[in-house]
């Protein structure tokens, strides 16, 4: 497909919980029904993993569904298409997508490693909610990582970004670390050098349409 | 307490999910109910964190509450009193506590030095599982740390141990890592050396008591 052709076309990745929107310029977060509402009319290419809303977003004629043409080398059977196009987005790197869940996916020269999965951080602190009232916190966006915590919510805070951390730090050799996702900007200033970017899955797909 | 006297009193940690018996040999693992039924008439000592019982348990006449003698030097306030009787099950090492939440504690002659927690297994599971169905898995207990994963299952199983793993490894230094709890079998089998024993609770509740 020529630049032309795509200036005019919007791009949208239809996660667990959102819609990501973008024009060419800027990224729109939108719940489903809003971002049906304002988009039905315009011609749109989507990916997603939202599958329960498969039948009813086929119906809208304007709107085409792009997932099977986003693919990586070395790739696995169910991995998400939004992993896929973020992997698509850079040759080399760890990719990280801070969403409702975070995943975290190797890719060099343009093969996929593979990659792990954590729970999103708001699907953490529900997680100790529901183990008990003691462990009903928000997250201290300001822990430190250099010094044992000791309180209950220092604990919990150092629990999700100190295990995701030293994990990523781990598999980062010499590779770029990219962010994207709605916690993706507070995940990468606890890293030296990360690049935070909101635009990388759509990116990704832009250069599978090229 | 003189030794004697000990020897005829059942102790007891009441956790978010169970109450954990111990008879002087070996650690019974029982709901409230069944063990309000079979011990309610017996001598019993026992701590709890379970505070949405304490007026039920506190009308049994056998039982006592000896939760405020247990103190450690270094905690913090509002440190689970399960968490101080493991710590003071020895003078040094890492404590990890692997139940319906995962705790690890540092302490270093005798002194808490801090830790952090992490959801426990099954309640991480049931997190990937809100997050999405694509997400609903089981954990593979024998997933390899050595090699990136490349299915869903594997990438799950993998950021629950191998973040647990890589950030307790990163705080042993030369001390013993002692595992307890429902799941601490299964975690100690990821490491080197490490001590499984389901009464260190017990042990650090009868240090106090001796």
């Amino acid at each position: 497909m020529r630049s032309e052709e795509l200036k005019n076309i919007v791009l949208a990745d239809i996660g667990n919980t959102h819609f990501h929107i973008y024009d060419g310029k800027r990224v729109e977060h939108l719940n489903y029904s809003d971002a049906i509402e304002k988009y039905r009319d315009e011609k749109l290419y989507y990916i997603s993993v939202k599958h329960q809303l498969s039948s009813k977003i086929e119906q809208i004629k304007e709107w085409k569904n792009i997932s099977s043409f986003i693919r990586i080398k070395g790739e696995y059977e169910t991995m998400g298409v939004d992993r896929k196009a973020l992997c698509l987005s850079h040759e080399n790197g760890v990719f990280i997508d801070a969403g409702s869940a975070i995943t975290v996916d190797i890719v060099k020269d343009g093969i996929y490693q593979g990659g792990f999965i954590f729970p999103g951080i708001k699907a953490m602190l529900e997680s100790y909610r529901t183990i008990s009232p003691a462990l009903d916190t928000q997250l201290n966006p300001d822990i430190s990582l250099e010094q044992l915590p000791a309180t209950t919510k220092d604990g919990i805070s150092y629990g999700i970004i100190a295990s995701i951390k030293t994990l990523i730090e781990k598999h980062k050799d010499k590779k770029r670390l990219y962010f994207t996702g709605g916690d993706g900007k507070l995940l990468a200033g606890f890293f030296r050098d990360a690049i935070y970017d909101d635009t990388l899955v759509f990116q990704g797909i832009l250069k599978v349409l090229q």
